[in-house]
């Protein structure tokens, strides 16, 4: 086992200062002073370059071939994660030097660029830049593709959430569209509309996050702190850590995305903390997963009928209101809203897949050729109207609202979406082994449904394939039917 | 310049992963759960292990020494930063890997027994701890001594505070050692008790810390937060930040350690922040120059009368308080107070010195082999008696209750008190150039002497030697009078 030891102590050393990155980058978005940020680029630079150098060591390939031929000695875990390493090797090493930091450079230019076009409602000046960041995207598509047995756009897809295919995300989108927005149209005719909240300090807004977040398993130590967008650290064992972003004026908000946030750490709480801490194998099973996480406590429990009947009264008490728009009925009016709105992160459950669907056809008529880059504004606007009945007044609404392709983020929004599909599908399975799961639910109790996803996710990390472990946890491939029939029984019922 | 600027780029690459080291280290004490501290370990380890490597590159020595072929096409600050790129190379190549694996799991020991026995009162289970900590650290003088052409505790010394030597320290501690203890007597003689104060809310106290450090010149959006230690984070640039410990029924400790500290971060603040940001030759003068900065800030300019007369009122609206105990004539008699005590960092500034003159004594007699370690309690206790006139009662208010000896930290206790002898040349030197500089402070204008700083040592840097430095400044060599001269004005006029 002398070959697989010696990569995963390389791995050991990579991960480690990887947790490094991972930490600036939380720290520069919550702690850090803007004027730091040309020095803390520099840092992340050195960082980087460090990391990059161990990964495309060609010492490591000739290692993960050598500890193939020790496969009998290797136990599951050491195994699975000989699979992880050498997947993560063939991404690193497909790219040469010059394409990576020609990437680089262009996602830089790009991102800067996106910022202006944005607050300009401008893509002319913007287009070049996507379209450089696009057409190397698409080279380096071509060579992990090659390198990994993959088509380019799985390439891409396996970069962020290893084994989904194109093929999958079809046979889960496609009912989507086709299903979503009659429902939509018939969600919307059925609701009346919630009063507006009144202001609430953020003091109190932050007690009831800490009471309830308690509830589900966030550690009284965890941190929650507050950032412009909410997001969870993840890939530093031992140390997760949550954002939201509070607001006086918005007061619900910041339970919602606490509560998100909360899922994803309460998932890289509980991988492994020992071994494999620092391994491929002790790392969550990708992006989709990762998302199931978060929804699987926003979306499926806590909004619930039973956690919402048990959570009014505490919110009203943590809070201090009275007012009549604090009462249970507008409460539950604002929960149940569904409202067709052009930005995707302020979407509904209901209407958000439409938002990543349009995407992922978008991406697919880029990857295709069928879709240039100076047409993706009208592109955009002829599918918001399409799916979602409205048409974007300005591009900041539009096709400049999310930074992820100008990011080189080509084939991960489909993850945010099949990680809607998967916290569903994970939460029936859920509630068909633990019978008292919405109960308990009902009273507060997380323990049921946090300690199945414990047991039949958190803990296994990257042990099996993202198929394996939903199959393994539910019984089934993955499926659409559960998040559609989640949907059917919440709005239309 | 090939070398010269092979050599920078390799230490430029050094600093930002020995800046991120600091804030890892500024995380763990300011934002990390306790339950990621093994977790944090690995991680420093990791970075550790990268920057060690690089700075004992055999190749790193080869440059420097064909940098210095290159002296003649080098300006003067190249020229210093080869020289400091040298003596950094010296101390880090000066000790073998054997040795420094040794030394490092020999403190983490110590470091871990000290604790222990801080807490049980015992020294007896720490003694071989200690025994093989300074064992150690008198192999890594020798070699380093060898290497850097200085004595042993000198090449100690240099660790810490470059350039500062053995000589130098007994001719400014000896005339201390002699004029303190009877001036001690001699003010205690002559003050009165204050009455203590009563407990104020800790919000209350950040807001009065933001206003005063604001005036100091702590940039609005510059970090104070709290830690169970106050410290100031160094070495990385362009981002300083401070801590202090707010303790609702001890009002003036934050205050005082938040400019303490403000001290120090201003330095950090004004270091180059381009070109010599990473280099050797951009970071600050040594310990005992960083040291004087702060206690140029709190004692020097914050514990003048003209200061304090500014403060009062401010301070009593800034935190709502109006008790007696308020008074300026009580407030007076607690910032003047002066009392021999068992704990040196809870000392004033003249009881202080003594403090440190003690640790000094016993590590020259260690190092001389006139004293065994496991004599180090009785020493301690008989010197305390001589210097301040108290006994311990416990080894955790005497021997035990420092960690710095079990962390290999022979030679830096001396800085702090070369820190008090140089704020105190330092600020006469700048009240003799600026002769509007106390009446400054008296409208809390902090302008004239911290610009004063700025331009006679921050900008500085380490393009001068310490003395240099010392003697440009104040026109003279680092000098003991000017501190005897200070505490007898504020003291005994």
């Amino acid at each position: 086992m002398h070959a697989y030891n010696e990569a995963a102590e390389r791995f050991a050393e990579i991960n480690k200062l990887s947790a490094v990155s991972s930490l600036l980058l939380w720290d520069s978005k919550v702690m850090m002073p803007a004027a730091a940020n040309t020095s803390r680029g520099a840092q992340i630079g050195a960082l980087t370059a460090v990391v990059h150098a161990k990964q495309t060591d060609p010492r490591l390939a000739e290692l993960l071939h050598e500890a193939d031929q020790e496969h009998n000695q290797l136990d599951p875990w050491q195994r699975a994660n000989v699979r992880e390493m050498k997947r993560l090797t063939a991404h690193a090493q497909a790219v040469d030097g010059a394409l990576a930091v020609a990437f680089a450079e262009a996602k830089n230019a790009a991102g800067a660029a996106w910022l202006v076009a944005k607050a300009e409602d401008d893509f002319s000046a913007f287009e070049p830049h996507l379209d450089r960041v696009l057409r190397l995207q698409m080279e380096i598509a071509q060579a992990k593709g090659e390198a990994l047995g993959l088509a380019a756009y799985d390439a891409l897809l396996d970069q962020h959430d290893p084994g989904t295919s194109k093929a999958t995300v079809d046979r889960l989108f496609g009912p989507l569209e086709a299903y979503l927005p009659s429902a939509v149209e018939r969600i919307v005719a059925r609701q009346s509309q919630p009063l507006p909240l009144p202001e609430v300090p953020i003091d109190r807004q932050a007690r009831l996050i800490r009471r309830i977040l308690t509830r589900v398993g966030w550690p009284p130590e965890g941190r929650i702190d507050h950032t412009e967008h909410p997001f969870a650290l993840a890939g530093v064992p031992g140390d997760p850590r949550i954002t939201t972003h509070y607001d006086p004026a918005n007061p619900m908000f910041a339970l919602l995305a606490a509560l998100h946030e909360c899922g994803h750490g309460l998932y890289e709480l509980n991988l492994p903390k020992d071994e494999y801490a620092y391994q491929p194998v002790g790392q969550y099973r990708g992006a989709s997963t990762h998302e199931s996480q978060s929804l699987g406590v926003e979306m499926q429990a806590c909004r619930s009928d039973e956690f919402l009947n048990w959570l009014f009264p505490i919110l009203r008490d943590e809070l201090g209101v009275s007012d009549p728009a604090w009462s249970d009925e507008n409460l539950w009016r604002i929960y149940r809203q569904v409202t067709p709105s052009m930005i995707r992160v302020h979407a509904d459950e209901v209407t958000y897949p439409l938002h990543i669907i349009l995407r992922y056809n978008l991406e697919q008529a880029l990857i295709a050729g069928q879709l240039e880059v100076s047409n993706i504004p009208d592109a955009w606007d002829d599918e918001m109207e399409r799916l979602l009945g409205i048409r974007p007044e300005h591009l900041s609404e539009g096709c400049l609202q999310d930074i992820h392709w100008s990011m080189g983020l080509v084939g991960y929004f489909p993850t945010y979406l099949l990680g809607a599909i998967k916290a569903a599908q994970f939460f029936a399975a859920a509630k068909r082994d633990k019978p008292g799961l919405l109960d308990a639910l009902g009273r507060g109790d997380f323990e049921p449904w946090i300690g199945w996803l414990r047991s039949h996710v958190h803990r296994h990390a990257s042990l099996y394939t993202a198929d394996e472990l939903m199959q393994r946890a539910t019984g089934s491939d993955i499926e659409v039917e559960p998040f559609i029939g989640h949907l059917e029984a919440r709005y239309l019922a």
